[in-house]
């Protein structure tokens, strides 16, 4: 059975679009390598007729499909989760068209990448405004599938904001063609919506229009430290009222991932004097020459100075110095991986409550396990917190009690407003904390629309909703 | 049977809370008089757990039920298709939070108006960036159902962005607590977004928490002269581009919508010296006192001048010349009601094609009745084009052929990627419409949605889906 169907699938795609099983090892495991059991190989599709004609033959097989874009997930969901199924490739489907400069918006396909789309952009008086530090690698169709968020997303939106319009491949091959270029489109329900986030259990995302903005004429950069969570809160609220239509990156990151950082990665910078507990990147940014960015930032600067809430800080002097202050927020993953074992959380709480969690949270670990090190990093603008674990100094790991971290974190966050899968998804490895911590009315919700789009349940099995 | 219902319903809401079909008229006809039959009576529900129990008596019951907010709907959808059903007013439920002033959120319920949103956050630094003409009467839950847009979208989002958490009432009664404060909550499907523009069809929206915005600290308002549509677009996009993070109003009409406006509206001043084809009316405002905003206003207004886009031009010297130049805009819809019978087409077109749509609408309507006069005003920012016509001079109709206007602009727009469903909805107006123009396999994933969620299809029948 499944050799007629391999067989079906080398015709549609050609030899260049089809990678058997034992060559499949590069698409089978996720960036992590927590996951993904063998596949029956991989399909390479060209074109979003190829893309119809292969999930329409696996619809017949009744074999799964596993979407996978640049397979930079940290939640296992561009991987199969049981032996034989379809990994869906979409890297050969990259051409991005020429932009819309009068409209604001690009048209590109799904395998596209990130930074090639910012590349490509360059020079053209608009952006696509997200960044993440995955995008070097991460496609266009695995950011829809995953609704990217990144560091931008408090200011410009997350990728369901970002996208006009979607083609979509469905479970039995069907090509939705929803490639609308306006904002404006209240014609039913929101479809290109809902396809952002359902990481490719619901259709497979082969097409998308994008919507641009004015790349800003300057910028500047500041890097900051400050005395504990509440200045950070406080000076993070300030630095909105005061520079809001600016404000274009608000990272922070503690003590302790700058230390892992510095020692871990080689050619890191700290160009601040005085070392302090936790660290603040304030980006801004405007289209018009006539504002004063740097008045505008030292004037917040000043207040925060006097308040207390601020003890140290530097602006870039330049577009090098500018890189290397981003260096040190987005190189907080590598330092704490290169230091050994972790766990990771991908939590969101109303940002007027990081403080408060980041508190709770040291006691929640403390109680767990003595001594973990706690690296809580991320996106000020919109309470995303990275609260990644490493084990307390001279222990090799956590003693399995990694999913008590995770549930007692996760229900912290629930309790605040927040959610314990704020911008990575559930992915697989998420499920069985949604299915214990959220409303049993909002899993059946969900239940319900994959069964009604994805009635044979082909697409994705496992990932968003439990397998039966 | 429906007497026992009343009956139940009446037991469940108390003597205020239920308005039977003798008295219910202020509730059963559309604010156009075009949609609403007699309701078997009004249920207006004190809190979400009557909602429920309503709700649920009316699954249980097998009589359709249609949520109703301010009922400023222009697509019939907040009132009943046939005779019998039970209208859901949440006019008595709008209570407001306190915001969240460190976090930028509100929780309100569904009743809330929007103009007591807006007063409700005067001096607190924030604000809820969303504005349209129907706001002193239009509530939250309405604005939610049909995913309003209106004249700040462009800059910070529909309904649908703004959208953090909801709470449901499902078709069986049951609540859906999904009053989450966060930006980032990628946990499965995007549900909160599904709700937004589904029009009472899959839910009775009862409380959201909204994203609130920095109040910015000053603003500037210039009302400009433009001679052809393509100056329209070639300007709007040199402002966009040099004044894009400033931008919060991109509003146009042209002299025929001034013409009629200043013959019928009583008390409007038309500010500058001579008429042109097109006016737009420019705002611009800052959170930051440093930002000359007059000067980058005159920086763009003198390209344009020099460039022949702009032909006069006035600014604001007032609050008051502030408001005079916004109703100039506002009252387009007004004026032409009280010129007589009229067309209306919410469409919407990728920005840089207005003038196309415009230039080959005219086309169109001249073919259909020739002398049908064009009032196409809007939403510069988005491509959204109120395209409304009044007949032509001496004629008292539109000879029947409202129908064919429908179809013909609403495929043009269609054709330029754009929707003729901008931000109105569908309702029960527009549902042929979408079943002759948009792809069936959309068609149907959106019957597919309705059947999963509403299952009994008690959820304003006729409203986005056709009623079998």
């Amino acid at each position: 059975m499944t050799g007629m169907l391999e067989a079906t699938l080398r015709q549609i795609l050609g030899p260049k679009g089809w990678v058997a099983s034992a060559d499949a090892r590069p698409w089978s495991r996720d960036w992590l390598d927590r996951y993904g059991a063998p596949p029956l190989g991989v399909a390479r599709p060209a074109s979003t007729e190829e893309v119809s004609r292969v999930v329409a033959a696996c619809h017949a097989a009744g074999v799964a499909i596993v979407p996978q874009g640049g397979n930079t997930g940290l939640c296992g969901a561009a991987v199969a989760g049981h032996e034989g199924a379809v990994i869906l490739s979409l890297a050969r489907m990259a051409s991005m068209d020429a932009p819309d400069l009068a409209s604001g918006t690009i048209t590109v396909q799904a395998g596209a990448v990130l930074a090639s789309l910012h590349t490509a952009l360059e020079g053209s008086g608009l952006m696509f405004p997200l960044h993440l530090g995955a995008e070097g690698s991460a496609q266009i169709g695995g950011l829809i599938g995953t609704n990217a968020g990144g560091s931008h997303a408090f200011r410009f939106g997350m990728m369901s904001d970002l996208v006009q319009g979607l083609e979509v491949v469905l479970s039995d091959g069907t090509i939705w063609n929803g490639l609308r270029a306006v904002q404006k489109d209240n014609a039913g329900y929101a479809l290109r919506k809902l396809f952002c986030g359902a990481e490719g259990t619901l259709g497979v995302v082969t097409r998308a229009v994008l919507r641009l903005s004015p790349q800003p004429s300057h910028r500047q950069t500041a890097l900051l430290a400050l005395p504990d969570g509440g200045a950070l809160v406080t000076f993070g609220r300030r630095l909105r009222s005061d520079a809001g239509e600016f404000l274009t990156g608000l990272e922070f990151f503690p003590d302790l991932g700058l230390s892992l950082a510095l020692r871990h990665v080689p050619g890191l910078v700290f160009p601040l004097e005085s070392r302090s507990e936790w660290y603040l990147l304030v980006e801004v940014a405007s289209t018009s020459a006539r504002v004063p960015l740097d008045d505008i930032l030292q004037d917040v600067l000043e207040w925060g100075m006097a308040e207390g809430l601020v003890t140290d800080g530097a602006l870039a002097a330049s577009e090098s110095q500018r890189a290397a202050f981003w260096r040190l927020r987005e190189e907080q993953p590598e330092g704490q991986r290169l230091e050994g074992p972790q766990l990771k959380h991908d939590i969101s709480v109303p940002p007027g409550r990081i403080a408060e969690f980041v508190a709770e949270g040291a006691n929640i670990c403390e109680g767990l396990l003595p001594g973990t090190r706690i690296n809580p990093f991320g996106h000020l603008g919109d309470g995303n917190i990275h609260y990644n674990l490493t084990p307390p100094q001279g222990q090799a790991d956590f003693g399995g009690l990694g999913p008590d971290f995770g549930l007692s974190l996760a229900r912290l966050a629930d309790g605040m407003g927040g959610s314990f899968a704020a911008e990575h998804g559930l992915g697989r490895s998420k499920v069985a904390l949604a299915d214990t911590l959220r409303d049993p009315v909002e899993r059946d919700l969900m239940k319900r629309i994959k069964c009604a789009i994805d009635d044979n349940g082909i697409l994705n099995p496992g990932v968003i909703i439990a397998k039966d």
